[in-house]
C-alpha cells in the first residue's frame, strides 16, 4: 500500500472536502476512486471466465467461490506493478488475475475480450453503483428535506419577487415547492437512466469477431457475461459501448445540479441584509468573517453555487467523448476518468444542500414585514423607506384584474395611473385606489358579486392584507409535497 | 413591411445558410422566425379569449371564427411600432389585438395572465412546432438514409480501425450501423421530449392569484387554454414555466448533434488520400481548391463538423438559463430568444448530413485492397509500402483467441512475438506464423473441431483471406437497419 | 437585391435587435455582414494585384484606380450567382472580378493566391476594422460615462457587501471605480490586440510554394500584399494564418464582457425592492409589467446579463477552432462565420450598458438609510425592521481593530462576543459596546493616541457613524477616475 | 499527518496521474497542493506582521527569523482541527499562529486584514510560483525539442494535406516548426502574464477601511506586505484582488493547451496505419492492445487530446468566477480552488507531448512513398492504389499558376481539365499533362525564363519530383527554430 498524506493531494475533492464530507467521500470512494475502479473491472473479469464456464457446462459453486476468492485477493498496486511493464492497465490486471485463478481457468481469463469489454463494462457497473447507492440516496434525502420545509412553510405569506421586484404574494412553502417539483421529476429521471447503463463483450471492434471464432452464440456469452454484473448489452458496439447511455445519466445529473444551485441562488438572496427572510443554521461558535465579528454569512449556499460553477461546463467535456473515430480513437480515455471528478462535485453539492435545507429557518415576522411593508398596511403608511416604492404597491394587479372584470378595457392603464399618483403624493396604493372617482367602488362590486368580500365597502381591507391575495400557493405547495414524499418513499 | 438586403444581415443563419439551404430556412422560418414568435403569441393570446368565453359559456363559433381573423391580421411591424412606446412587447401585442378582437371580447384579452402566460406557452408551441415539422422529419430522412447504405453495403468488408491503426475486419454496413442505432434512439427521445413541452396560465408568480379572483377553478381555465394550443401546464410554475421541460429536448438535440458530428469525422477521415474507401457526390463543375485543380474535399463533413464546433458548447447557456431567481429574474429573456439559432444550426447539420448519406458512395475495390493490404493475402507479401506494418497483422487476434482456446495460458504473448518476427523479417503474419513449431496446426486442429475449416491444413488460407473473420458484423448491420427502418416509418 | 422581411429571419441579430439597436446594428453591418465580408475580400484581392504589379513595376495610378472602380462594383449577389456554378466561394469572386479589371490584369487575379490568402486576410482586416470602428468607441464611450458617474458620486455613502450582508462602509463612487479599472485595463488590452491581427499569403499550405515559383521575394510580394490593407504576415502559416492572433483578440472581449456582466449583476441587485439604491432611467411610457402595473424592472441590466449567458460559453467554440489538422481541415469554415454574431452580441451589451449608466441615479436618501439603519445611528436603535441585524453591527470591525491596537490579542473574539450580546438584547452595537468594561475606553484612547478622534470621550460618536468610516475610498474613486479618462482619452 | 492509500483518492490526478508522472507531480505539489496552499498562507500572514513591525520601525533580524520559525511549524492538520471549531479557515490560520509567534508579535497577527488579503494574495503566490517554477520550464523543455526536431527534419520532404487530401509539398520540419512559432509566442505570453499577477492589503471591501485606522498610509504598508512575497497590488480591489489577472494567465494557458491539442492530433493522424509517416517511441515489453497483439498505438498523443477535452472546457467556470457580487460574493471560493487541477491537468499534457517529441521518429522512406505515390513519378505510373487518386496530382498548382504567368486567364480551369482527363485515363498528371497540346511547351518556356530549369525541355522532370515544389519551408523551418531556440534560452 502506498500512502500519501491528504493534504499533499492535488485536487480538493481529495484533500479539502475529502475531509469536510469524509463520510460522503468514503461512501464515494467505495465506488469511484482507483481501488474501486480495479476491483470493478477484476468482477468484470471473473464475469467473463464465469459466462465461458457457463456456456462450456463447466462452471461449478466450488469453481466459482474460488474465482470470487482470487479476485478478492487483488491488490491495485500489484496491478500498477504489473503496469509499468506492459504499460497497458488490462493486460496488466490479467497477468495479475492469472496467476491467482484456479489454473485451469486461467486460459479462459479475458479470452474473447479486448480490454473495453472490461473497462466500459466496468465503468457503467459503478456508475450504476455509485447512483444507486449514493446519488440517488442524497437526492432523496435532499428532496424529502424539502417536503418537509415546504409542508412547514406552507401557509408562511412571502412576497413574491420577479426582477427582484415585489410582484404579488405568494407563500414559503410555495416557494419551494418549485425546487420540489423540478428536483423530484430530474431524480425520477436518474432513476431510469441509471437502469440503462450497458456493458459490452462484443470485442476489438464491436462485431463479436473473436468470440465468434469460439462460442456458438457470442450474443448469448455476452448476455451471461453482463447478467454477472446486472447488466445488459449496448444495443451497438464499436470497441466502445454508445456512448449516449452515460452521458443522458451525466447530462441529467447536470440538470439536477443547475435546480440545485438555482435554490442555492434563492437562499443566498433571501439572507441579504436587507431581505432576512431565511437563515441557515448557524453554529455557536462558528466564524463568520476574519474581520468583521458580527457577519452572518450565508456560505454554504455559496458553497453549493460554487460547486456549480466548478463542475457544471464540464458536459461539454461530455459531449466532447461522443465523438471516437472510427471504430474508436482513445482520445476518451483521460477525460472520461474526470467522471468521477464529477460526480463526487455533484454529490457533495447535493449533501451540501441538503443539510443547509435540513438547517433553514424562516423568518416569519420579517417575511410578514417585508410583504405588508410593500403592502403599507398600517395607516395607510409604508414603513417610511426613503424611495421604497408604493407602499400597497403589489396589490395594483388585483385592482387591475377586477376593474377590467367589470367591463373596462383599459383598466391597467387606469390602474397604472393610480400607482403613479401614489408615488408622487407619498401616499399608499389603498389610499391613491380610495380617492380615484368610482374605481373602488366599482372593484368592490365586483368582489361581492364574485364572493370575494362580503360587501362592497369592505374591498378596501382587501387591498391592505396582501397574503389575502395569494391564490393557489397553499394548495399547491402541499399538493406536490404530498406527490413527491409518495414518489421518493416508493 | 420593412425588408432588407440579405447579405445586410450578420448571423450567417440569416444571409449565407438561408441561401444555400433555402427550403429548409423557410420551413424553419415558419416556426422560429421573428414573424412566427408574434403569431404564435397571437394565437396564445386567442386562445386565452376562448378559454374565458368558454369558462363564462359565452363561446359561439362566429365569435371563434371572428377571433381567429382578428389574429391573422396581425403584422409583426405594428406590434414593434406600438413597443416602441409602452417598452414592453406583450402589452404592445395585448393593445393591438384589443383594437381588432369583436369589441365584447376585448376585456378578456390577456385577462388574468402575466405576460410570460402567453410568452412560455407560445414557446412551447413554437418549439414543440419546429421539432415535430421540421428538426424530426430532418431526422428521420437521414436516418432512413443511413438504413439504406446500411444495407447496400452490409457485406461489403472493411477493415476496423482502433486508434487509426488497422484492428479486425468488419463491413462498411455494420460501421454505418452505429449512427443507425444511436441516431435512432436519438429521435426517439426526441419525439418523446418534443410531447413534454408545457404551458402556463399560472401569473405573475405561478401561484394562479389573479385568475383565481375571477374564475372558480383557475386550474381548468389554464388547461382549457392550453389545450387550445394542444399544450397542457407545467407541473408548478414560477413566472416562467419550469424550464427541464425544454432545457431536456435541447440535450437531446445536441446528442443527436453529436452523433452526427461523430459520423462526420469518420466520413472525413475515410476520405483522406490515403484511405479513400467512401466518397461524397461531387458535381461536375464544382471547384475543389481556388488553387489546386486536383483536390476533392469532403467539404459537406467538414461542414457538419464545423456546425457542431459552433453549436454544441451552447448548451453551456441553456444549463445557465435553469437559475432564475425567485419568481423570476428576467436574465434569461435574450439568451432564450437564440434557442432559435441554435436550432436552426442544428438542422442545418442534418440536412447537410442528409445530403452526404444520398450521395455517399463506398470504393470497394480500393476497401479491399487496404483490408487486403492490411492481410498481405497475396504471396504473403503486403503491397510493399515501406514501414506499412505487418501485412495480415489484423489476423493476429483470431490466432492468439484459437490457441488459447486450446489451452495455452500466455497465447498472447506468444502471438504478439510471432508478429515482431514478422515484423523484423518483413514477412507477412501467416507466413509467421506458418514458420512457428507447432503453433499453426494446434490452431488449425481447432479450427477444425470448432468448424471454423474443413480440415487443419486449410487453416493458413483463413489467415489470409481477413474478409472472412468479421464476425456478427453482417447480422448486426441488417437487423439494425430493419428495427429503425421500422420504428421510423412508424 | 436580395431582399427579406426583416421579422422573416430566425437569428434575434438580425430581427429584434437590428431593430432596438438600429444604429448600431448599421455600423457593425458596415464591418461584418456578408456585404462586408465580400467587399472586404475584394480588396484583398485587389490589394494582390497590386502588389503583383508592384513587385513587377507595372503599378500605375491609373490602373490602380481602374482596379478599384471594378472592386467597388462588384455585387455580393453576383458572387453568390456564380458560386451556384463553382461551389466554391473564392472561385465565384475571382471569376465575377476577372471579368471587371483591366483585361491586362486579369492573369494576375488570385495568382500565387489560395483561397485562404485572401479569407483569412480580410476576416483580420475586417476584425481589425470592427473592433476600431465600433468595439472600441462603445466600450470607451462606457469607460468615460462610467468616469462621470464615479466623480459624481466618489463621496456618496453606501454600505459595502460581502456574501451579500452588510460588511463595512464604502462610496457609491468606489463601488464603480471597481469597473472603470477593470474594463479600462480591458481596452487598453482590445486595443493592443487588434493591431496584432495578421494577413498572409503564404499559400496553400503556408510554404509559398505557389509565389516562389513566379516572383523572386515571396515574403517581399506578401508584405506589400498586406501593407496594402495595414496587416502584416502571420509569423508562421500554414494555409491558415496562426489561429491564436484572433482568439486572444477574442478571449479579451469575452474578458471585457465578463466584466460588464458582473456590473450587470450589482446593478440588478441594488434596485432590489429591499435596496433601491440606484436606479436605471425609465420613461414616462414605459410599461414594467403587463399584469403589475406598479412594477420597476431593470430590464435592462438584465439584458446585459442574459447577453453574456448567450455569447460568453461560445469561446468554447473559438477554442476548438484552434485545431485543424495537418495544413488544415475545413472544419473551422463554419464556425468561425459566427464570430460575427459574437462581435455584435457583446457590442450591443456594451451598448446597452452604456445607456444603463447614462440614466443611472443614486438615490442618496436611501443610500445613507441603508447604511445608518445598518449603524442603527438614531438613538441606538435600528430602524425596526424584526431581524434586520443588529444595528451598527457593521462597526465592530474598526472596535475589533482598535482594540487589537491597545494589545488585546484575542480581540477578535472579545468584539464577536458583543455582538452575540448585542444581538440576545436587541440593542445596537454601540450601546452594547458601551456597556462592556474597559473596551470602549481602552479603544477610545487608542483613537485618541491616533488622532482619530479629539478625545476619548468622543469615541462613541464615530460608532454611532458609520460613513465616517470608509477608508481611502473616496480617494481611489477619484484617482481611478481621473487616470482612466486620460488614457481612453488619449 | 493523516496518510490515505493513493488508490482510495477520487480525482485521476491525484491516483492514476501521480503515479505516472510521479516527478512532475511532486513538483507540482511543492506549488499547488493543500499543503503548499496552506503554507502560502502562513507566508502571507507572516509577510503582513513583517509589513507592521516594518511602518513601527520594529523589526529587527531576530524577530523576523523567529517569525519565519515560527511559520515553518505550522502543519496544515493543526489548522484544519481548529477549522472543526471555527468553520472559518483563516481564522483558524490565524489562532494557530498567533500561538507560535513571538509573544510581543501576536496582536499583529492578521492585524488589518481580511481573510481575501491573505487567501488572494497567496494565490498568486502559488500561481506565480508554479508557473516559473514547472510550467514554463515545462513548456521550454518541449519548445526546444520541437526546435530539435524541426531543425533535424528541416529538409526531409512531406506531401502538404489540406482537408485531409494532398495537397503540395512541404518538409517534416517546416510542418512541425507551426507549433515551435505558435507555442512559443505563448510561452512568452504566460511570462509576461505570470509576471503580472497581484496581490492585496485593502481590506474587508477593498477601501482600506481597517488599516486606514492604524496606520499613516495603508497603501504603503500594502506594497510592503505584497513586496515580501514578491508582489504588487491590485490597482483596485473588492474584498478580492481584481479578476482578470489570474484569468488571463489561465487563459493563455488554455491557448497553449490547445495549441498542443492540435499538435496531438496531427501526430496521431501521421501515425494512421494508411500513412505511418511518424512514430512515437514504443518500449519492446508495451503492450499495444490486450487482444490485438500487433497494434502500436498513438496513446501518447491520444492521452494529450484527451486531457484537453477535459480541461479545455473549465476555462467557462473561470469565467463565470469573473462575477462576483458587490464588494464579493463567496460563489467563487470552491470553484477557484479547481484552479489546481487545471493547472495539473494542462501540466501533464505538457510534460507528455514533451516525451512524444522525445521520442519522436520519422520515416523518411514512407514519407518520400507518400509523396512520390501522391506524384507517382516512376513511370508516369502511381503506386496502383484502387481509387488513389490522380498520380502527381499535387503538382496540378505549379503547372496552373506557371501557364497562368504566361498570360492564360482561365488556367486554373484549363489545368483542372487536365486532372479530370487523367483520372479518367489513369494516366499520371504529368503524363497527361504532357499530352495537352501547347500546355507543357508554354509552362517549359516559362520555367526556363524564371531560371527554374535550364532549359523547357526538362520541365516534365520537376512535375515527376514534387519534393522540388517545397517553396520556402525549408528556410522557414530553419528561421523559426532559430528563432525560438535563442529567445527560450535567454
Amino acid at each position: 500500500m502506498e500512502a500519501r498524506n491528504i493534504f499533499q493531494n492535488i485536487s480538493p475533492i481529495d484533500h479539502r472536502y475529502s475531509i469536510s464530507e469524509k463520510a460522503l467521500f468514503d461512501s464515494l470512494g467505495a465506488w469511484i476512486s482507483e481501488e474501486a475502479s480495479v476491483s470493478s473491472e477484476v468482477k468484470a473479469e471473473i464475469a467473463l471466465v464465469i459466462a465461458h464456464l457457463t456456456v462450456r457446462d463447466g462452471l461449478t459453486p466450488a469453481l466459482k467461490a474460488a474465482l470470487e476468492a482470487a479476485g478478492a485477493k487483488i491488490d491495485p498496486a500489484e496491478v500498477y506493478a504489473e503496469e509499468e511493464k506492459t504499460r497497458h492497465n488490462i493486460r496488466a490486471l490479467v497477468n495479475v488475475l492469472k496467476a491467482k485463478v484456479p489454473p485451469e481457468t486461467a486460459p479462459l481469463v479475458h479470452l474473447g475480450a479486448t480490454s473495453v469489454d472490461i473497462l466500459d463494462t466496468a465503468l457503467s457497473y459503478r456508475m450504476r453503483g455509485v447512483t444507486e447507492g449514493v446519488v440517488l440516496p442524497q437526492l432523496k434525502k435532499l428532496e424529502l428535506l424539502l417536503c418537509d420545509f415546504v409542508e412547514r412553510e406552507a401557509e408562511t405569506p412571502q412576497v413574491g419577487r420577479t426582477h427582484g421586484q415585489h410582484a404579488v404574494p405568494i407563500t414559503v412553502g410555495f416557494a419551494l415547492a418549485e425546487y420540489v417539483s423540478r428536483l423530484g421529476k430530474s431524480i425520477l429521471e436518474i432513476q431510469r437512466l441509471a437502469g440503462q447503463l450497458k456493458g459490452k463483450l462484443a470485442g476489438a471492434v464491436g462485431a463479436y469477431n473473436a468470440t465468434a471464432m469460439i462460442v456458438r452464440d457470442p450474443e448469448e456469452l455476452e448476455r451471461i457475461y453482463l447478467a454477472e454484473l446486472g447488466l445488459e448489452p449496448s444495443e451497438h458496439s464499436t470497441q466502445l459501448v454508445e456512448p449516449e447511455y452515460l452521458l443522458r445519466l451525466l447530462l441529467e445529473f447536470n440538470v439536477a445540479f443547475g435546480i440545485i444551485a438555482n435554490l442555492a441562488d434563492d437562499l443566498r438572496n433571501l439572507q441579504r441584509t436587507e431581505i432576512g427572510e431565511l437563515k441557515e443554521g448557524f453554529s455557536a461558535d462558528q466564524v463568520g468573517s476574519s474581520t468583521m465579528p458580527q457577519k452572518r454569512n450565508p456560505w454554504n449556499s455559496e458553497h453549493v453555487k460554487s460547486l456549480w460553477k466548478a463542475f457544471m461546463p464540464r458536459v461539454t467535456s461530455f459531449f466532447m467523448d461522443q465523438i471516437s473515430e472510427h471504430q474508436r480513437d482513445l482520445s476518451n480515455s483521460a477525460s472520461q476518468r474526470f467522471v468521477a471528478d464529477y460526480t463526487a462535485g455533484f454529490c457533495m453539492a447535493v449533501s451540501r444542500m441538503a443539510s443547509v435545507i435540513e438547517g433553514l429557518g424562516a423568518d416569519r415576522e420579517r417575511l410578514l414585514y417585508n410583504l405588508r411593508g410593500a403592502a403599507g398596511s398600517e395607516s395607510g403608511k409604508g414603513p417610511g423607506i426613503p424611495g421604497g416604492g408604493i407602499p400597497g404597491g403589489i396589490m395594483a394587479e388585483p385592482a387591475y384584474i377586477l376593474l377590467a372584470e367589470t367591463g373596462v378595457s383599459d383598466a391597467h392603464e387606469v390602474i397604472r395611473k393610480i400607482t403613479l399618483a401614489a408615488e408622487k403624493e407619498h401616499s399608499s396604493f389603498a389610499a391613491a385606489l380610495a380617492k380615484e372617482g368610482d374605481v373602488l367602488p366599482r372593484i368592490g362590486a365586483k368582489m361581492s358579486e364574485l364572493g370575494l368580500v362580503g360587501t362592497a365597502a369592505e374591498a378596501l381591507t382587501f387591498f391592505e392584507k396582501p397574503e389575502r391575495y395569494c391564490g393557489l400557493a397553499v394548495k399547491k405547495a402541499r399538493s406536490l409535497a404530498a406527490k413527491y414524499r409518495k414518489l421518493i418513499n416508493n
